[in-house]
């Protein structure tokens, strides 16, 4: 039976054994050869703007975070404000650190892809590793060292505190993959519309002035964005299974064993993680089927891996077997939620090619099928979430004494809810390696444009297009382990709210609950709608400077002259992070709101409505945008008439209106809905009736 | 203090005079002349075409009506199976009736307009309020007849046979709507491909083989389907408020008052609507402003009038006068969801502007930012829908007396959502004006086809084309009525649901709570995929047969052989009816399904979910499809470079995407959510634990 802090030292000493493989694999990547001249010149550009991207929204979230921090402390204790504090910077480093691998290890990808198709597997997938493993070593070790500072006080507040450090983990993420995901779209569209479709010259050609800025907003969207938001899913699912650890003093045994398991897992995730990145092995001249194979045997290696480890720390929590189950019902539901998320996104299923034959009779149809496909493969996730959250609520009932349920007949409620936690840990165990899977995909993107403005030879292009493709099938296992975690992670927040606000029964029909339901569910379409028409914005911006730049500097099109890149860049940045704000202050400060307007009551309908509708539309929206995406790849593949034919420009068309769906408000949903389950258990001490409330 | 049946016996002869008034108003409309041969011609041959279609739909329906009456019958008890059995036949009659009036109307409406635009509105309205006054009396006097049939039994039981009423008119609406707007937009769609994009041909060219299939879609679809839609809010409010008037026994005093009042509020509002269609008067060579200002004179008198005979019906039934303040409340609330719905989707405003400014840079930023305008206006009614809960529950709270709150804490709630259901009711106590203001639109629209096709004088289709403006925006005061009162009935539906299922506090912790609402969020986005992938299909049919007819039928184009009209009325009538089949049952079986799986807590679950992300989908499809259609309409007065531009090819893509947005998936989402609740309510007593509850 291990005390909760010798749980908590374990996962501290596995998290640096991450730490130190983050080490060797960055030293390896940054030791390959940087190609040509040119190569490395346009690489640094995109450095310099990915640097001044970050820096700039650093900056602003700095203010954001003392402004937060000052209230937190104010109001709640100063070590959630600590807590608050280092949760963020951790999250930002391990973002930056991601990012700085990512913006390097392109031009070396390219390079090594120019040798052969799997040196440029290794390098590129030896960056997206580096990524991986620093979110879940970073957040473990920054989790468990705030767990042992405070371990002179009770078990209660020592899990009390980390909520601020999964609010600090929040808050970035939510600012990064917001900001990230405008700055990406907007430079996408801005580059595309006035480069393919104005001037006429093909993508990543250097002399459009938004090329550079395309291309950094790969590394600051899908990179960084992505590395914060999995690391707020990572922390805030140990989190909340650890604050419901607590509440399982009921069981009438210590709550030592049930605090600590989380941790156990977590670390034994990174091991397993770490494990599975050696897994990856390829053969000279593999087939597109034989890499894939590849990636999913270093995933579902670590699933076993993790899955012996986790009966393993079961065993020596002192906690019920039952736990494990729910340990297991977690890896299986993530798996599931993958298959359907591929299925409905892949080009080789039905779905993604009705969008394709509906491109026959134009963009409307296209657009009508595509919402269609997204809205339908809403079900299966839903259904799997359902099935999974039963399972864990059986198991958890099963793991409850008889004797316990006697007295207490809610009891099996409570460890249900703390079984329901522990799946969502499961799910994102292996971590370390899903997302070494998603993030080498823009590093591949990235080296692919590196490939074509530098003139490379065109099988360069061809074997880092192959890398890309593979990316995006594995990036929506990768989105399907996110989607998933959000919704049991935030439930499982919400249950750690209503403990800490003391609410032992929600009942629907309290006054303020249902008014409260029905906000919450509108929150995340108006949040959508913020971030959709943000991309826009943005957009414009950066169209009008293109469109400039074109007209007023001579030569740009005969490549007689350079534009002016690191312009389009910073304008880019400029007005990303300025549409930024508006949605992430909504999203902070909604909870805090309702919690004074509708009271603690109110505000948990509220969260439970944005739970269910933020789940559905982040669902249909990143679903609806991969199939609109490999729906053209198809078409471009020489189906339907091809490329150029009337069905390719209307798949064009779905595909442009499923960027923001897919890259930047679909995937933020994921964040909303966690953060603002994380602000109220934060504040959940301060909330009373409500003025509302009566 | 009136006693529950005298306020019925009330109710019911004010039913009748309705009725009177429908008769009256019927002969003279059908009175007027039917202009040439021609006219009559293409008049004849949409009535021909409309009564199939009602004929083959009625006949599925009557399959599924048996059906579901002998479940009912067999499980529940005979009255509820026979009082199921009348509500869809009255539903089903009052459907017709109003279809029978608006196919006739059309003609005789184009004949006036050739005289003067207020002879056309006269007429246009006129069929118009046969069809609102007759969905109102129709209702009232089905429920008072049923109720008053039943007065032997006790009132717990009279009340719960209605519910059977409900389901009745539900079902029906639920196939009318969905079948109608197949129908409807598939026709469309089907005659605009191929004729206006390949063919080159004018819209409503006599020449065009789907022409009349087009026409009678709006019958089926805006007429028909729209009156069963209301038929069953009116109904299931008043339902919903009397069920819940029985569970105010807890107020001491005897509930023949709260089950009496929604009758006699209804009762007062037919006499307020027959009033109000009253006010519509005009003078001759009245501007467009004018038209709009006698119609909301009318919809403002008769709620002015609604609210005098509520306070005294308040009176009578010896109810708290805290109660008409819920009335007042429920009225105020409608209105103020009909002003931003008309805000959000009028060309005059900054919303439906900004589509429009998207237009220029190509059909991916319009649909981009139509579903952004779509999103962001689904937050006003949601906190207008949230106020008005919680004013509706402050004033239940108020009006139960202290002596009762000490004993029984939850008596405030119980009063408070009878309130919220009389809210409800007084929502909708003006339709028969409401709708008559709405339903003449298609009538003009139809008025406009007849005039082109048989070739009067352009200044005719001028006047049409300005009647059917002014009815899309009187339309949107409709929807905005709609849209609140389905939440209101679904929620007082829900909560009658819960008093008959003996669930006296829903926690959203209990095991299955969460899993079913997730679902029930889920059922809406299912549900919405259906109807828009059924459109597609049945328009496909629609497609090939134009082509066909096109290319195997010489002389067509040169005007000198007709199309084969019926074929294409019978396609379309075959493919709509089909495709209705697969969501209409989805929607009926599901809570039975959840019922028994889930258990009576999980389905109450289900229904929340339901609820939320249904209104919200509703909203945000609804409003995305105006403010798409308004944005192609204010390009087409000359904006953006006018009709044939760029930008309106981009805006037509948007409109196209919009139709089954607002048309077809949109407003079928209000009948969904009150199905499920109703089905749910007349099921309740055979739901237990559930085979999945624990």
């Amino acid at each position: 039976m291990l005390s909760a802090n010798v749980s908590v030292v374990i996962a501290l000493v596995l998290s640096l054994v991450g730490i130190g493989f983050v080490i060797y694999q960055m030293r390896r990547v940054l030791a390959e050869d940087q190609g040509n001249q040119t190569m490395r010149e346009i690489s640094y550009a995109i450095q310099v703007g990915a640097a001044a991207f970050l820096r700039r929204e650093y900056t602003y979230i700095a203010v954001f975070v003392v402004v937060v921090a000052l209230i937190v402390g104010a109001f709640i204790n100063w070590q959630t404000a600590l807590n608050f504090v280092v949760g963020a910077l951790i999250s930002a480093s391990a973002g930056y650190l991601g990012m700085y691998v990512a913006v390097r290890a392109n031009v070396r990808t390219a390079a090594a892809a120019a040798r052969s198709l799997n040196d440029g597997l290794r390098v590129a997938f030896g960056s997206g590793s580096v990524m991986g493993m620093a979110v879940v070593s970073f957040g473990l070790l920054g989790l468990s060292t705030m767990f042992l500072i405070f371990t002179g006080s009770d078990l209660v507040s020592e899990i009390s505190f980390l909520a601020g450090f999964g609010f600090g983990a929040s808050s970035i993420a939510l600012f990064a993959r917001v900001g990230g995901g405008i700055y990406t779209k907007a430079a996408d569209v801005g580059a595309d519309l006035v480069g393919k479709v104005e001037a006429g010259i093909p993508e990543d050609d250097a002399r459009n002035p938004a090329v550079i800025a395309d291309n950094v907003g790969d590394n600051v969207g899908d990179v960084a964005g992505m590395g914060a938001d999995l690391f707020e899913s990572y922390v805030g699912s140990i989190i909340a299974a650890s604050a419901l650890g607590v509440t399982m003093k009921i069981m009438g045994g210590n709550t030592e064993g049930f605090v600590g398991l989380p941790f156990l897992i977590a670390g034994g995730g990174i091991i397993a993680s770490l494990i599975g990145t050696f897994l990856v092995k390829t053969e000279e001249n593999a087939t597109q089927e034989q890499l894939l194979a590849t990636l999913r045997r270093s995933v579902w290696g670590a699933s076993g891996i993790v899955l012996v480890i986790s009966a393993l720390a079961v065993l020596l929590s002192g906690v019920n077997f039952n736990f494990f189950m729910a340990i297991l019902t977690g890896l299986i539901a993530g798996n599931a939620i993958a298959f359907f998320t591929e299925y409905y996104t892949s080009y080789t299923n039905k779905p993604t090619r009705s969008i394709a034959e509906a491109t026959e009779t134009g963009p409307a149809t296209t657009i009508i099928q595509g919402i269609a496909v997204g809205m339908n493969s809403t079900a299966a996730p839903v259904l799997i979430i359902a099935v999974a959250m039963l399972a864990a609520l059986w198991f958890g009932w099963q793991a409850t004494p008889a004797e316990v349920l006697l007295t207490n007949p809610n009891a099996a409620v409570t460890a249900g809810l703390y079984a329901v936690a522990l799946a969502g840990v499961g799910m994102l165990s292996t971590l370390g390696v899903t997302l070494a899977t998603d993030a080498y995909g823009p590093v591949a993107d990235n080296a692919g444009g590196i490939a074509e403005m530098s003139h490379l030879p065109p099988e360069v292009r061809e074997r880092t297009d192959a890398l890309d493709s593979l990316g995006n099938t594995t990036a929506a296992t990768g989105k399907g382990f996110a989607i998933g975690s959000a919704v049991l992670t935030a439930l499982a927040l919400l249950a750690a709210y209503m403990d800490t606000a003391v609410i032992e029964s929600l009942n629907v029909l309290t006054p303020t609950v249902l008014p409260g339901l029905l906000i919450g569910a509108m929150l995340p379409f108006l949040f959508t709608a913020l971030t959709m028409t943000a991309v826009g914005k943005a957009a414009k911006e950066i169209v009008l400077e293109v469109r400039r730049e074109c007209k007023e500097i001579p030569g740009i099109m005969e490549g007689e002259s350079k534009p002016d890149y690191a312009r389009a860049v910073d304008i880019s940045t400029r007005s990303a992070l300025r549409e930024m704000i508006i949605p992430g202050v909504l999203a902070v400060a909604t909870p805090v709101v309702a919690g004074f307007l509708l009271g603690k009551e109110g505000l948990a309908g509220l969260l439970v409505g944005s739970i269910a509708s933020g789940f559905l539309l982040a669902v249909m929206m990143a679903n609806a945008g991969g199939a609109w995406d490999n729906a053209k790849k198809w078409i471009e593949t020489g189906e339907m008439g091809g490329k150029g034919s009337a069905a390719h420009k209307a798949a064009v068309v779905g595909d442009t209106v499923g960027d923001p769906f897919k890259d930047t408000s679909g995937p933020s949903l994921n964040i909303l809905i966690k953060l603002m389950s994380i602000v109220s258990l934060v504040f959940a001490s301060a909330f009373g009736a409500g003025l509302l409330g009566f």
